[in-house]
């Protein structure tokens, strides 16, 4: 049984891993652009949707096109200037490590959870898309959406769990498959216009207030086709040498796409008069305007599923190694740092998976309303980084000399100001106008885990603080003597045996302590160990209160009181079960009494194992080691 | 803080009570009869209505009389029954212990999940029907009975932790006070009924089948009359001297005072032509019809209100003292045997609140549901108590040898007989008829509650055979040595605490042990060891796939294999928090760790601990001992 689910283990997460067999990753232009330009290009499968359904709430669909346009300006815009990022470090880790080096774990901190929500949200609004699209396909399943989500969640767990590197040319695939489908798209949508010349829409006066709403929100849906550039600049070090030339032209080539992507669905919405959401995700219903064919409708929606599912594995991916670093640098749980035997990030990936099935669940799988939370995140990180890089590009040209160089570093800092400055803009008006649709709880949540992250921080350094070995420390003064304290409930074996082993280790003095709950059996134990002629005495404490832990306490701090300077040593029986539901049955008041006894001053609690039946049938099972560790 | 929790949960929980300090109680009957009557008088504020909508369905209304003195002629011949077992034996503690020493602990097994089921489901549908009174009473709560059911259970749970013993002065209050009020009911009704002389309801012609099926239904319901019996039953022990008699006498008053409500219920909901559950629970209905008065119908609801909530309550301690006895004879987990230091057996209760919460809320709190998985259990151990009164009546008799006594018994014996038969009768109907509307979840639940209690059994008598002490292991070999390991992360304070406290052990043998996860890390830990000379020899094991668990597990089997007659003891340095949040921050591979090395043969784990400062502070906190630990 053990072996089959050992043997099933294996089949799903993969052979383990050496440390040794881990060379750097480093990818040519052509391939890491599917690898991490796919949340970017992803985003074209929602937020035309949310520009649109933006606009036509102020009647302003006729301000589309010049609002697809703004936000390709913001797209080119940050494009340069993480390109730039980039190429002035290259060896960066993302945002996080950008703004930690330059501005201070302070600023780092804010960046690192604004990016962890970011990343949250940016998983939750492409699976909600997914569902989005197989509710447009397939309307019976509409009622499902949230428990199809929270299925794509967990395959893609799995396969985070498994896999270390995607499948690079499955990944080019996608990107390449998807761009093609919006180029086909582009070309039949100009033909089939021209050749009906439909009119454009006219817009409708309304009052100046809804156009700035309508405005205001489609600047906030629009920049959610920025958040995937951060993801882009985090994977310089990832590229082949000329890293940083390199690093920069996939940056630029992979925002250029997804600008003409968005710009061709916006565009082509905007002719055809799609007025998006209620019916259906835009992307398809343009589709459908266009081919008027149900088979292509299929493969623009296969083509989007597949970038949007690329996007979220890729971005659980990234959630994880950003948890490690800032778990490495002891702001979250240590544990969040270990790699497992495929050397995957085990805890960053459970939790990404599990906070996001829990937002899809929420929302109930509706885009609309998670990209109001999304955008704040990604922005706050941005403006950040930008400004870390003003600060750079003014420190480097405080040190440079050659006229070249400062010319090019005061260019640098006028972009990445320009850049700042935009983007705390779109970030003010994403955190205004869409405070109430749920900003709010980004920005709580981005709060939380910064306070989060300074208590784990502010506890881990008073640790470090407080165990570090100091001079002084070197030559601890051992203990004088070792008093030996053995539980004994009942005298059966597992008692005894744990007598045995605290008689071979020879303590200053040793005793057998048994706690008396009820009158008749403290006296029949009494009775029976004098009939084993041990040579240890026995004692029994009265617990009036039935409580077996507290008499057992007293008496090791009676012991304590009376030679301070000595260790006691308890030895408790412990049985080792070897089924799972044999857990409840047993060792419940050991437990207990263990995490107490801990609590003590110069104690040591020394567990001695018996084991039942099913534990040693359990272990003669696994003598043979499983096909997995018989590697070299 | 903990201090002031430490007062809170005195003063919800109340203070301990010493073992000495519990007298047996023992009530005359007055006092009987309200804390152990409840159960089975609080059935008539929802059995009428079961028994008149079966009818109803076939169109039967005619036949409320018939069928309500047939309910009443079953409660009459089982509380006979119950009276002949309460006196032939006094001390039993209900139909567990009575079938299990008569019949044998494998239907006494079968009887303690059944009464389980029952006292489970008694729970639920006592919980549901207050909920239904509170609806009926204010429309607006009807979409929250679910959570005002919970809220019930939660307030129930909180007493039965707190209380040892029923106020029997209250609950004699709310008994009478529900006979008074359902007295006082038919008074009103027959007056105002002769009054008015409304005809009896015509009775349509229906179908055979209509007819035989809402007949079985009336009775199946009916049946929910007597499910209280048993717990009526089970209180002799409880009783004041003369036991026998007195146990007896309350069980035939209970029964007669309940039947009469039922039938004096019934048959004004006939004669005013109610029809039950569709507009509200027929006792109120009914009270509505007589009395005209809004201010009486509160009055009634409270009253039934008052002794649902009474009997909820009382089946909640039963079903802790229940689950205790099977867990004393090894059929449950031994924990649920433990009392707690208010003498009450927490573990039963918690049990109970859980279970009977999910039932509530899986059926909404319809009372109509869950009176249709109710009766199995309750029938199923009334049937083999009375069975097991027949052999018992049986084995009397062979001994026997007065005329007088062998008379007594020759009757006793019919009446048991009968009193099996009638009930198994009653079984087969609701077995059969209510299978599919929810008898078979109740039947499942027996079953899978008798295998499970079969296997703990199984389980727990394996572990005494294996543990039991017998002649040949009274002189256990001592281990011929005892090699120690410290496990050694890093260098810190908490390892060289270890490492002293090894060295105050005098081991045959002591090592140092750390796993090399990092090279580097792992030459700094050997260049800082070589530094403090501390006389104790460094191994640094190679962990190429970065588990720290499996090299220290190899490690330690290949001391085994060298020395197969030693001890290991292993010491693991710990970290004791004070927060609980510090929890999820510490001690991850050191848990992991500690369980994998307690699998294998010959080894002591010894946690040493290291405090953190919370953990000092919070330890210097509670020096002062809380107020309820002062007592003497």
């Amino acid at each position: 049984m053990r072996r089959i689910l050992q043997g099933l283990r294996r089949l799903v997460f993969g052979q383990p891993i050496a440390t040794d067999a881990l060379t750097p990753v480093t990818l040519r232009t052509r391939l890491a652009l599917p690898v991490f330009g796919a949340g970017m290009l992803s985003a074209v499968a929602y937020a035309p949707d949310a520009v649109v359904d933006a606009l036509r709430r102020g009647s302003q669909q006729g301000a589309i096109p010049y609002m697809a346009v703004g936000v390709v300006s913001i797209m080119l815009l940050l494009g340069f200037a993480y390109r730039s990022n980039v190429r002035a470090r290259p060896d960066n880790l993302g945002d996080y490590g950008t703004v930690r080096d330059l501005l201070g774990r302070r600023y780092g901190v804010v960046t690192g959870a604004a990016l962890l929500v970011d990343y949250l949200f940016t998983v939750a609004v492409s699976v909600a898309a997914v569902t989005q699209l197989v509710a447009y396909l397939i309307p019976q399943l509409r009622p499902w959406v949230g428990l199809i989500g929270v299925g794509l969640i967990g395959v893609m767990t799995l396969v985070g769990l498994r896999v270390v590197r995607d499948r690079a040319r499955v990944l080019l695939a996608v990107w390449f498959g998807f761009l093609l489908v919006v180029a086909v798209m582009l070309v039949y949508g100009v033909a089939r216009h021209a050749a009906e010349a439909s009119s454009p829409i006219a817009a409708n006066p309304p009052t100046t207030w809804t156009i700035v709403l309508a405005y205001a929100g489609a600047i906030a849906s629009g920049a959610v086709m920025v958040t995937g550039i951060e993801h882009l600049a985090s994977a310089a070090p990832n590229h082949a040498e000329p890293r940083a030339r390199r690093a920069g032209r996939t940056l630029l080539i992979a925002v250029s796409a997804s600008a003409a992507a968005f710009l061709t669905v916006s565009l082509l919405a905007w002719s055809y008069r799609i007025t998006g959401w209620a019916d259906g995700p835009i992307l398809l219903q343009t589709a459908e305007q266009v081919f008027r064919q149900p088979v292509t409708i299929w493969v623009v929606a296969v083509a989007a599923a597949a970038i949007l599912y690329a996007a979220a594995t890729a971005v659980f991916r990234r959630f994880s190694i950003l948890a490690s670093s800032l778990a490495r640098d002891a702001y979250l749980p240590r544990q969040l740092s270990m790699t497992n035997d495929r050397l995957v990030v085990r805890g960053g990936i459970l939790t990404v998976a599990v906070a996001s099935a829990v937002m899809v669940v929420a929302t109930g799988a509706n885009v609309e309303t998670l990209i109001h939370m999304y955008v704040v995140g990604a922005f706050a990180a941005i403006v950040l980084s930008q400004v870390a890089m003003v600060r750079h590009c003014t420190e480097r040209l405080q040190l440079a000399t050659e006229p070249g160089d400062r010319r090019r570093l005061a260019r640098d800092r006028v972009l990445h100001g320009t850049a700042a400055v935009v983007a705390a803009g779109v970030w003010i008006i994403v955190a205004v106008f869409n405070f109430l649709n749920g900003a709010w709880l980004a920005i709580v949540m981005i709060i939380g885990l910064v306070a989060l992250m300074h208590a784990i921080n502010r506890h881990y350094a008073a640790v470090r603080g407080d165990v570090t070995l100091e001079r002084k420390d070197r030559n601890v003064a051992l203990p004088s003597a070792t008093h030996g304290v053995v539980l004994v409930a009942q005298l059966h074996r597992p008692a005894m045996r744990a007598l045995a082993y605290a008689k071979a280790a020879r303590h200053s003095s040793l005793e057998a302590v048994g706690v008396q709950i009820e009158a008749d059996a403290a006296r029949e134990l009494q009775r029976q160990w004098g009939k084993i002629d041990s040579g240890v005495p026995l004692v029994i404490l009265d617990s009036p209160y039935r409580d077996l832990v507290r008499p057992v306490l007293d008496y090791v701090a009676s012991i304590h009181r009376s030679s301070p300077r000595d260790v006691v040593v308890v030895y408790v029986p412990e049985y080792i079960v070897g089924r799972w539901w044999e857990r409840f049955l047993h060792n419940k008041a050991t437990k207990r009494l263990r995490s107490q006894l801990l609590g003590l001053d110069s104690v040591v609690v020394s567990a001695v194992p018996w084991h039942l039946e099913s534990a040693r049938d359990r272990r003669a099972a696994e003598e043979v080691p499983p096909p997995g560790e018989q590697l070299p």
